[in-house]
């Protein structure tokens, strides 16, 4: 029975009440067990050594782009993408100071840019600082009373750090993808997604010919990466997410025609497309 | 006369002694007159207002990928790619302590990566710490004597550290390479690259016919990079870099054709195509 199930044990990119965590929270719930780890290395190093059934790392964010860090450990990695989280980032000013009364900022320095304009217009002429991460940023509000950090509402719970403002993003339309990685294939749900690498032929025309097979059999591309392989200088490794799984008989023709045009393939997983959370 | 010339103006993502100054000097040589600046867009900015005849700045690492800075001011400033530069990355540990004294290791996050396994070999469990630039990491050392930097050797150098080991990055084919950007087009030489960006229809099979007029033409793609356009969620630019100047036949021939097929297209610039320096 259920109750005599060991806990499902989630690893995610740390500290605690990180939007990683957040996320972790969001698909897996109140009763897994949660590790917060140093490092992208070191969740995928927790999953392979089955100290933890998923690991939960960010992959993409909607302004800044992608995580190049995750997409390099799929290079020596065999762990399986399993599941995506798309996370609106909410950003909260957190303080035990009412507004009027704060007199500096912490955060992230990306946090701290992504809210620029609201801190111009609400907190100006105060002092901003960055600080390696937004949870560091609160712990500076426990000693510092007139500080106030930028982080997510999940922060100002763990740390029981009042909410002075919510929602001052500047823009509205940031999101973080976020991958759940594991070591099992998840099985076709009907609306599902598909990731690949693959390593290009030395040829005019290599990547056009590898991007033939889609187009042949209707695939849709969501992305498409490239990074470097790190065997040989200026040559790359490309990443594609396409619509479909790979049990699906479309998505496998184009999957068997791609592998004749390249010089290597990986099926990273295929696992079911989310809408934002 | 060229004595009554004023000296080329040359403003390079700074401070001194990072691998962006080496690779201007290499360029520009001795009797240009050198400005660090603190960011890629001061580079962009110090061009832009003719404060500087030309800028460099990094673009891409064989390891660690693009510097998405870099391409992204390329989405708001109309400057011209003049030039490229390859600089092979030798990284050298810098400090006032022999190794086994040294507690903690600063430099820029990139090189803090290039050099991990080293690291993880030769300083165990030592704190390492990411700042801007290698430089500033330098500067560490000269208040701090139990702490390490990982530098260029002209680093060591400029600011009298001594070197404690040297070429101690993890893959022997590290290379930077560098963009000059400047006011105006560079001429035909026979043997260049032209970059571009554009943004893609939303369709199946967009990419795909993007890069179709580049087969049909014969030419070689060297890169391609996708990048947020920062407008809407999930929404790219992308890069390609190409072998060819935009005013030989068969590029023109598939830029034409290519504006076509896209909702966006910019032309970056025609260089000289370098090999390593």
């Amino acid at each position: 029975s259920r109750s005599l199930q060991k806990p499902l044990s989630v690893a995610y990119l740390g500290p605690e009440a990180t939007f990683t965590h957040q996320a972790a929270i969001q698909r897996f719930g109140a009763s897994a067990i949660y590790l917060p780890v140093r490092s992208i290395e070191a969740v995928f190093r927790e999953v392979e050594g089955e100290r933890a059934n998923f690991g939960v790392v960010p992959i993409e964010n909607s302004t800044e782009g992608v995580e190049t860090h995750t997409l390099d450990m799929f290079m020596e990695s065999e762990l399986l993408i399993c599941d995506e989280i798309i996370l609106r980032i909410v950003h909260s000013l957190l303080s035990f100071s009412s507004l009027k009364d704060i007199k500096r900022v912490y955060s992230h320095s990306q946090a701290l840019a992504q809210c620029r304009g609201w801190l111009e217009e609400n907190l100006p002429g105060v002092e901003i600082k960055a600080v390696y991460s937004t949870a560091g940023a609160v712990e500076k509000t426990l000693s510092d009373r007139e500080a106030a950090a930028i982080a997510s509402h999940l922060a100002g719970e763990i740390y029981h750090v009042p909410v002075v403002a919510k929602g001052i993003e500047d823009k509205s339309f940031n999101f973080t993808r976020f991958l759940v990685i594991g070591r099992e294939e998840r099985a076709y749900t009907g609306k599902d997604k598909t990731s690949l690498m693959f390593a290009l032929k030395d040829e005019i025309g290599a990547l056009f010919h590898t991007l033939e097979p889609f187009w042949k059999f209707r695939i849709n591309l969501t992305k498409i990466e490239s990074r470097p392989s790190r065997r040989k200088a200026w040559e790359y490794y490309f990443f594609v997410d396409l619509e479909g799984h790979k049990e699906e008989k479309n998505v496998r023709k184009a999957i068997e025609e791609l592998e004749k045009r390249v010089t290597f393939l990986k099926v990273l997983g295929s696992y079911p497309r989310r809408e934002r959370e």
